[in-house]
């Protein structure tokens, strides 16, 4: 292993739990450097990186090519301070000069079926819906990948779910069509630059043949200790990891109103049959 | 525009429909030469792959760092078989030498409640489900980046949704875990490297401020176009983008079992609500 990445899968893993990684290049160390960024300069990008980041999207691998998903570049200063208020007051929404709405997007599909005069079965069933947002999350993905590789920060926003409702209309989506997330795009703000944090070690993510879940208690038991000395050291509070699990998902109130998800998506279209 | 920017972009969106991108490097490059390949050789990975590979996967976002996906890496002959079968006979599940295996999991959240003697109010909900997959997918997409980079060719199974209780108990997952999509990997088979596939241009995905659906007819007759004129000269048949479409998503029958999504995934221990 070369120094860089032996210190990357450190940085990644902690020292204790460094996986025996094999081939090696520029474009894995860029990927494994990532880091989200929650603080924007307000300067704007160079010119074209909108169509440079969407092209990079559009490559990705969709659902049989139906390609049902779409994206709003959200850049009207009122606009993103209406987003960041309905995202529970994340400030970096109005930051960012460029703020990129991801769509599970059915409704292109739907239009398809009326100017055909055809109906379309398999369209209201969650299924679809998923294809959806797994290919809108595939090509946000290859945007952020292009993003990072340009020296520019992103961070996802799932706080759109909040209130997709409200979401759609700012946005004037048609029925069969909701934000699946935002991402905020920009060059990072000095002392926002954040830190590559730990994730779980392979043994607890990683099965082979079938699943296995013996090592997961240890692996939760490191990774607490990793997590309380990354956040002592880069975040207001230490917490163990066990401890933010509980917080995030112990609690109703934590979902901030998508437990109200499957009714919002109804009605903006998605029957989830 | 350097000659090699202009001729990626032209592969993915034709000649008539190049967008004005702007920065470019050699990760943009890569990202915009994607294609899924179909066909592969049995020639084993270099040793460490994987774990390079679920390095870069782990590297990805994960919502408020709750990782909640984990992947199965699948070599044995028998079991690529018998999810060869079950994914409606995809051949290049057997042939590839790695059958990744990404699954939405909120087995580990619930062990930790489990564990703690808390009850985890959040995780019925379809929200965390929908949570569960998209960092599935986010994850995936960086093991595909990650591969592609290394000179490997990769093609996504969503087929493994087509029986999810089946492929559970093949794969021994607990309550609260589920087979998102598969992953080949592996080296392209001779005259299966395949092409890079047109997209919709970006007149059709791509929204400024809000969402306009003003030009898609227009870009669904000159993709219709590019469509019939890739698929003549790459695939078995020619077909327009919306004859496509109308075979993909106009009858049930082509779900191919996956109108029962909602009802596998309750019985699988996502409630949904």
């Amino acid at each position: 292993m070369t120094s860089d990445k032996v210190a990357m899968l450190a940085a990644r893993y902690g020292d204790a739990a460094i996986p025996s990684a094999g081939p090696w290049n520029a474009v894995i160390a860029s990927l494994m450097q990532h880091r989200s960024v929650r603080g924007f300069k307000p300067d704007a990008l160079p010119s074209g990186t909108l169509e440079t980041l969407i092209a990079a999207a559009q490559s990705a691998a969709t659902s049989s090519n139906m390609q049902t998903w779409s994206v709003v570049s959200v850049t009207d200063p009122a606009k993103k301070a209406t987003f960041a208020r309905l995202s529970g007051n994340q400030k970096h929404i109005e930051q960012c000069p460029m703020y990129l709405v991801f769509l599970a997007d059915l409704s292109r599909l739907e239009r398809i079926g009326v100017a055909e005069g055809k109906t379309l079965e398999a369209l209201p069933f969650l299924e679809t819906f998923l294809v959806a947002a797994i290919d809108a999350a595939l090509a946000a993905q290859n945007a952020v990948i292009a993003a990072e590789s340009l020296g520019l920060s992103t961070v996802y926003i799932g706080a759109m779910r909040n209130d997709p409702e409200t979401v759609a209309r700012e946005l004037d989506l048609p029925p069969g069509c909701m934000a699946a997330f935002g991402l905020c795009v920009g060059y990072a703000l000095a002392g926002h630059e954040s830190a590559v944090k730990p994730r779980l070690s392979q043994s607890a993510v990683l099965h082979h043949e079938r699943y296995d879940a013996r090592h997961d208690a240890t692996a939760r038991a490191a990774y607490d200790r990793a997590m309380a000395a990354f956040s002592a050291g880069h975040e207001r509070q230490s917490y163990t990891w066990t401890e933010r699990v509980i917080v995030r998902v112990g609690r109703l109130s934590a979902l901030n109103g998508r437990d109200r998800l499957a009714d919002a998506l109804r009605r903006l279209g998605f029957p989830l049959k």
